[in-house]
């Protein structure tokens, strides 16, 4: 996934009004299809003909497959923001927190959507599990957990990321019954002492 | 998935004498496959090449992919036998318990290529995804919540496949550092009281 020098082909003329409308159109049919497929089961082709467009666009714009990939998949969060919102208030309730911040994303469908896709790329795509690894554990739960100080931040941050994808896995992927359907704040009680204890107490 | 009256072809005789070895052998490759690549992303002909056998021959084997994935993936342990084995013990300590026997199953490597065919392959496959619901939670995780006479076992149930699932994925599927190098019995002590608490504790 390395940015090498990409030159986008100068679009066509007739292209040019439709273009930001034909990238975000490619950019919802690649959520769409990683989402229900995974990197390596959706295709080119199958993204091109749900978005409406020639393959050949997906290249013209995003230049590769794997390209397209981050681009669809960017963070639907800002890590700060969120870091600084979920650290503010009581030390003691910053699992719940957490957890309730982490399921109110999955409940929205288009960051649901993104999440799913990153979720099944990387089970089967080492490019998507480094990402995972890289968007997600470093650069959102550990940044979260340093910041409150404790020692071991790193062997914290791998525990919280451990509960709350597997909690994603149970309720969202797999739908296992009674947690898939449980209310929000059901699950917040029952899973966000975990989230404190693997941040806040000693290990 | 239903165990509709199949009726293997006789094998011609030449087949006879090698037949366990090439069930075998396609089990194998089998395992192999869907480990790597899930249900979706195994071709039985990848199958059938990496087991260096005709791809017919799975057809007369066991008759359609997803007859050979549940042959493959048949649940590494008795649930019955492991139940009584961890029920077993201080009650205080049965969190670890399960903790220390979900990671020795992982840590040997016929065992974890099941396991890994089984999570990945219930990612984007909803067949797959019905057997480790069925197999994984309602037929192992269930049964040994329940036997310890709590309140809310199917909650309960799920809680602590979420976890271990998770565990399964950042440690052995994603290998995110430094939960994927540490010791066993450091994750035993750090995820030991979750499972704890889930199986135990007032929710």
């Amino acid at each position: 996934m390395a940015r090498t020098g990409r030159r986008p082909k100068r679009p066509a003329d007739e292209d040019r009004a439709a273009s930001p409308d034909t990238r975000l159109a490619i950019l919802a049919a690649a959520r769409a299809r990683f989402a229900q497929s995974g990197y390596d089961g959706a295709s080119t082709r199958a993204i091109a003909t749900a978005a409406g467009v020639d393959a050949a666009l997906i290249h013209h714009y995003f230049g590769s497959k794997q390209r397209l990939f981050v681009a669809a998949m960017e963070l639907p969060f800002d890590p700060d923001a969120v870091r600084k919102a979920v650290i503010a208030g009581p030390r003691d309730a910053l699992g719940e927190r957490i957890v309730r911040f982490f399921l109110d994303l999955w409940e929205e469908p288009v960051r649901r959507q993104i999440l799913l896709g990153m979720v099944r790329s990387a089970m089967t795509d080492p490019e998507a599990a480094a990402m995972v690894r890289r968007v997600v554990v470093e650069g959102a739960i550990l940044p979260l957990v340093a910041e409150t100080g404790v020692t071991l931040p790193a062997v914290r941050a791998t525990l919280v990321g451990s509960q709350l994808m597997g909690l994603a896995l149970i309720r969202y992927i797999l739908c296992v019954e009674p947690l898939a359907g449980a209310p929000i704040e059901t699950v917040v009680a029952a899973v966000g002492p975990t989230i404190q204890r693997y941040v806040m107490d000693p290990l």
